[in-house]
C-alpha cells in the first residue's frame, strides 16, 4: 500500500459534490471507481476539504492509499481514460512521507465569478452567477479588505455547521471588474461550510446598498448569521489551488 | 404577421448545431419551438448563417416571422423561460424593414479557442480544444497575417459543400497567446463551410513545422484541399458577433 498525491481538476456541473452521498455523483466516489480499475483492491480517496453541489475546482488536491503496479507519474494518464469529460488528474505521483491531503493543507484559494446581465447568458452560467445589474465597486472593495486577517467567521458559515473552532485567517482578498464581470478571489488557512459563497453574499449585499460596510466588523465579533448575506448560487464557486507549504 | 430580429446565445455542445435535422436537437429547432408558446400559429426561425455540432454563438443573429401580442423588446422575456438553460435570447426588436438575418449580414467574426496541457482539464474542455505541446507563435502570427484581404478559399472548405462562388474577404485576423491559451479572432464577409476550422488547422500545422506559411498562399491559388490542415474541433469554435452595417 503506498500514498499518492493527484492534483484533481473538474466542472463540478453535474455532480452533487465532492463526497461521496447516498443520492447522486460525487466527485470523490468517480475518481475511487476509475482508480480501482488501475489497483489492487480498495481505493480510498481523501480530499482537501469538500466542496458543495455545482461548485467547480482547478486544482483540488486529494491522497490516495491503493496497491498499483503503475508508477505514481503515471497514474495521471492510466486513470484519466476511466474518468468522465468532467474529471481529470492533472497531476499524479507518490506522496511526500506523512502527506494528508487535508492535515497538511496550509492554504486554499478561492475564486468566484458574477456577471451582470439583465438575462442569462448560456456560455457563462456555466461557472458564474448572474447579477441583474451593477453593484457599487467602490464598496465592494471596500469591503472585500476587511476581510483580511484573523477573524471569527462564525457569521459566515451556514448553521447546522458541527465545527467548533470558527476563527479563521485571510491572507489575501481581491476582486477585479471586467466589462461585464466581477471576480472574488480570497486566500485563507482555512474555510469553513459555505464561508466564501456567504463572504460573496454579503459584499453583493453591501454593494447593492442593502447592508453596511460596518455590518462586517460587526458580523465577526457577534457571529449573528443575519447581518450576513445568503449564501450564493454554487456554480460561481472554484477551488483554485490548494497550498502545502514545505512539501 | 410580423418580423422580429432576435440576438441569441447558445452552449452548442449538446447541439447537433443551428440547423434543424432529422437526428439531434438543433438551436433552430429549439427557438422555434419556445417561440410556437407566445405566437399564434408558425413560427420560422431564420438565422444569419449555419453553426456545426459543438459550436457556440456569443450572440447568432436570427429573424422570425410570426404572429404574436407580446411587444418586440418583450419577446426576450417572454421566451427565455421556455429555452433549455443551453439557450437564451439576449436581444429583440421587431426588425427594421426589409431586415433578413443572412442576406442583411455584413461581416461576421468568430473566435478559436485552444490551450495547451499534455493532460485535459475538464474546464476547458468545454470551449477550447485541446494541444498536447505548444507551437511555434511567431509562425502561427505570420500565417495569420497571410489570411486578411480577398482570397480564394476554396481550399478551406469541406469538401461536398455546394457553395460555387468560394471568394471571401478577411478584413481582420488576429490571435493572442496566453499563459496557456491561444485565441484566435478572425472577422470576413462571410464564410464557407468548416472554413474557419480548417484555417486553424492548418495555422496549427504550421505552427507545429509540418507546414509552411506558403502553403496558405499556395492554397488560394491553387484551390487544393490538401494544402490544408484538418478541420479541428468545434468546441473551439464560437460565433461572436454578426454585423449587419446601417440596419
Amino acid at each position: 500500500m503506498m500514498r499518492y498525491k493527484l492534483t484533481i481538476q473538474y466542472d463540478g456541473t453535474d455532480f452533487c459534490g465532492w463526497q461521496t452521498q447516498k443520492n447522486g455523483v460525487s466527485v470523490q466516489q468517480t475518481l475511487s471507481d476509475a482508480l480501482a480499475k488501475i489497483a489492487k483492491g480498495k481505493v480510498v480517496v481523501v480530499g482537501s476539504g469538500r466542496t458543495d453541489s455545482g461548485v467547480h475546482a482547478y486544482a483540488q488536491v486529494a491522497h490516495v492509499d491503493m496497491d498499483t503496479s503503475v508508477p505514481g507519474e503515471k497514474i495521471k494518464d492510466a486513470v484519466n481514460p476511466y474518468l468522465p469529460e468532467s474529471v481529470a488528474v492533472l497531476e499524479s505521483a507518490v506522496a511526500p512521507d506523512g502527506f494528508h491531503a487535508r492535515y497538511s493543507a496550509k492554504k486554499k484559494t478561492y475564486v468566484y465569478r458574477a456577471y451582470i446581465s439583465p438575462t442569462r447568458k448560456p456560455i457563462l452560467d456555466r461557472f458564474c452567477l448572474r447579477l441583474d445589474k451593477s453593484p457599487d465597486f467602490d464598496k465592494i472593495k471596500e469591503g472585500v479588505s476587511e476581510l483580511i486577517g484573523e477573524h471569527d467567521f462564525k457569521a459566515f458559515s451556514s448553521t447546522g455547521s458541527s465545527v467548533k473552532d470558527t476563527v479563521r485567517t485571510v491572507y489575501s482578498a481581491s476582486v477585479e471588474f471586467g466589462d461585464e464581470t466581477i471576480e472574488f478571489r480570497i486566500t485563507g488557512n482555512g474555510f469553513l461550510y459555505n464561508m466564501v459563497r456567504i463572504i460573496v453574499g454579503t459584499l453583493l449585499d453591501i454593494g447593492y446598498g442593502k447592508r453596511e460596510i460596518s455590518d462586517i466588523k460587526k458580523a465577526f465579533e457577534t457571529g449573528d448569521r443575519t447581518l450576513c448575506g445568503k449564501t450564493v448560487d454554487g456554480r460561481g464557486l472554484a477551488l483554485l489551488c490548494v497550498d502545502y507549504g514545505d512539501y
